[in-house]
């Protein structure tokens, strides 16, 4: 990713002016804002606003007058009893307003998340930039053979040749025509909101993306988890060391109660108890599907 | 658009099993159920299920044991009232789902509309078919040169084939490269979450999309208007008429209510007040921007 | 519980007109149309109208033209499969519309849950009905002395009898002073809105609630839980019947995945591998808070 | 109302001690930090925090790399082009926190508004203060005789005297009784969680409150206007003058487009064009129904 001097400048500017407020401030938070962090070829992450840190939350579970803190130690017993009883309205007092530079297709995804405010960048109204994501030789990957939506082993050799070269010069074709559609010289030129249809889901679009720190933290759980895809993963690696740096204690109860937990079913506990007991219990005598004690030995290790 | 003979035979099948039920029903909706209305060249939309009837509304408004009709008269009278006076929960208590094939540039658009459910198409787990939205001659338009995210002149001659021609073979080339990566003869093959982003934005997806009543009509009110993209409005406009065939006095209401209505900013009312006694009023004595003064002057006709 | 003669006239005349349709059916729900269930001394419960069954989740998740059913089993591991991994769109295709008479204070509790469609009696408009919610002696419990929001023994003797006298006699004597604020014989009468501050939050009040069945089961999972209050958990648990009857490959799976479920944390998983592996694991070494080490002692029985 | 000295110590704290801090700052909204600003008897709203200001809604709306501001006129007329075509997306990139102290009627209208995040006080958990809404005497109304729900005339004389004695002896003597039954002194004393139901709906509650500020006009829009009542419109007036500190250009807009605004429908538009060439039109030649002519008289004034 690079960014232009005009857009560097612009950041710069807005880095330089500290100003006063009475408001809740993280500092960690304060030390990621406006500056992007590289994400894939040419995407990025940046966070322009943020409100709250994790006295708030504990602020807004007291429902109280001043800053909700006891002690420090008080703060962090009272988040984790909060997270761990899903208890999710206080999470939602605290607010993130991203910059975030993707590829077309993890934006599709991504939308899907709707308890969330975008504004993204209209090619109705403007020209997209010629920027597609083409994916590095260590994330071309083969379909997996186990998993209908997953990715297995990487390719290798002509195989893996031909296919960047098939994205790249698709990409370069298809963005030389819409440029060319839209042009006015010696024509009329096509709208853009039509031209737009002939460029493919690798180019990359911007957006504007505000949401509650509850709604984050599930659209992180789904999208920072092993089975995600790798493309929108990496939006959420880079989203979760700022969530990390902006709330540390809320982060620290999210990884251990939601990222690093495992859901058991009513089987698999069942089970449990009886392995405790010493009791050998075997897929035949589990009472589940096969592929749930899969799953389920799985999470054992 | 043509179905294949299997999807015929499913909808066919479905129509040919009436059963009994006790739940409210819509002699208007059910004429349309699981039949494919065409939308551009292979588009569709289809209703699937519905929930509710005009006298839902009522019933709901009324928050009554029965039907909730005093007599068919009053019905509409409460309707009309509680759309004009922005009494937007009664309408909420009904619900429809639709199946939809549509662009994937137009299904970007229609997402943004958050209160909503939907399950698309996954390019993931599933191989996308060769469907390609190809404008037609008539809806082939040079960018606007008054709105900058509009269409002004149709194309024509040497420029509207050449447009025509870089969509029909890029989609093609693409397409054969999709499939050429995501084949696994003779190679590994490329997992198929890869794959489909070398695939324009005219390529066609489906998804089922359920809303309530209001917001389906927040989304018509946007999306037939003559200010939207003409690929989403002949959508909307369709939409149109199985809500005018389910809930004719709702459907009436939302007509007179909204899609016809203009809203007056308070300078608007009082130019107007002004005109009405008969008093000479100019854009130079009106207290509004010149756009605004020309947006008056076009809803007084 | 008692309806009014014409209530159940309505009712019993909406259950007598079967209609003929197309869409899904789901004979279950059919059943439980219109009828009311009693809740509580004067609530109640009654089905208004529903969308989807079983097979309609499955549809919605293959995005199918017809049912959507390949056969029974196939469908009920699909769903199985869906809740298991949290895969929630198919989900909220099927939605539900209930009528539901319950005290203030289970109302305000109830409207927590945002995602759904909601109209209530108006009190500004109308005029509440004298009923009021007094707790049978078996759910006339002590302030719990561990958990600072839960109860406790049950009260006894005196005590017991004390509060119930007060909760009467404090309901109708609000309830008088109510009907004479309100009435217009020889004054001019109070505003409805304003009279009606002066009733207490055990009155009942009266609404639709229209909600998806991905919410549905959110609702349920924290509302039919232990930890719930036990006005709102009969509440939920006689809407678990319901949609058990409705949905039941759903409703089996829901049961499995999530009422019956144990989010294990990533101290929990930790502490469970090295139990398995034969290790003693004792609150100190566990890594724990105490809480949590109860907790986790709960869960395994 | 009246802040108990340690509420103000708490206040007074917060307010002394500015930070720095990268974000956007809008001057007129720290003048608002914090205080309470007092509304009925002894409610108040106060602001916590806040996202965003002018700048920050262009910034969005142009998916920018920098603040966003061309010029001060460039961002009001870019502001006010947005608020007049319905471009809701980048008012959403603003968010505040409110702690309001309201009486539960109130709250039950006020939570209505869904797309909100809420964490009230707890009376499953906490004990509620004796503080009740007793109406001032020039708010104090009749039932309206024409509106069936709104207020008429002021109440006077003995029945004013009758009403405000009986609001106020029946919350006094219902607290006591919710006192005593909590009360562990020589009994077990009942759970807080039943003994709240004792309390009317006059009783104040308090609640953090966060909302985005296009969700937030809606919520004025329809709270500040004329119909509503006069409880929870004092609030939205009150809420109306911070905004208007903190965005001062979106207030404006808001005013001139949204609560100075009317919406006419297509039957008015069409009498509004043939009065405007001249024509007489009355009721009963213009197509509307009394009720709505009544209307159409009413904004032309």
């Amino acid at each position: 990713m690079t960014l232009t001097p005009e857009a560097q400048a612009e950041i710069d500017a807005q880095r330089a002016r500290p100003r006063q407020t009475l408001r809740a401030v993280s500092e960690g938070m304060e030390a990621h804002l406006y500056s992007a962090r590289p994400v894939l070829d040419h995407g990025f992450v940046r966070v322009i606003d943020y409100m709250g840190d994790d006295a708030a939350i504990c602020q807004a579970a007291r429902v109280s007058y001043g800053k909700g803190t006891k002690s420090v130690q008080n703060d962090e017993g009272l988040i984790r009893y909060l997270m761990r009883h899903w208890h999710s309205t206080p999470f939602e007092m605290c607010e993130v307003k991203l910059h975030v530079k993707l590829p077309v297709f993890v934006a599709r995804q991504w939308i899907r998340h709707r308890t969330a405010n975008v504004n993204e960048y209209s090619a109705r109204y403007s020209i997209l930039d010629r920027e597609f994501y083409i994916p590095a030789p260590d994330a071309l990957n083969a379909q997996s053979v186990v998993n209908n939506q997953g990715r297995g082993e990487l390719l290798e050799g002509a195989e893996a040749a031909r296919v960047l070269d098939w994205l790249k010069t698709d990409s370069m074709r298809a963005y030389d025509h819409y440029a060319a559609m839209i042009s006015d010289e010696g024509q009329q030129g096509l709208a853009r909101e039509l031209a737009r249809m002939n460029l493919p889901a690798n180019i990359y679009t911007q957006w504007y993306w505000k949401v509650d720190l509850h709604n984050l933290f599930h659209f992180l759980r789904l999208r920072a988890d092993a089975h995600a895809q790798y493309e929108i993963r990496v939006y959420a690696d880079a989203i979760c060391e700022m969530v990390a740096d902006w709330v540390p204690f809320a982060y620290k109860a999210f990884e251990d109660y939601r990222l690093g937990s495992v859901t058991m079913s009513a089987q698999m506990m069942d089970c449990l108890r009886r392995m405790l007991k010493g009791e050998e219990v075997t897929a035949e005598n589990s009472g589940m599907s096969k592929r749930e004690w899969r799953e389920f030995e799985g999470v054992l290790g």
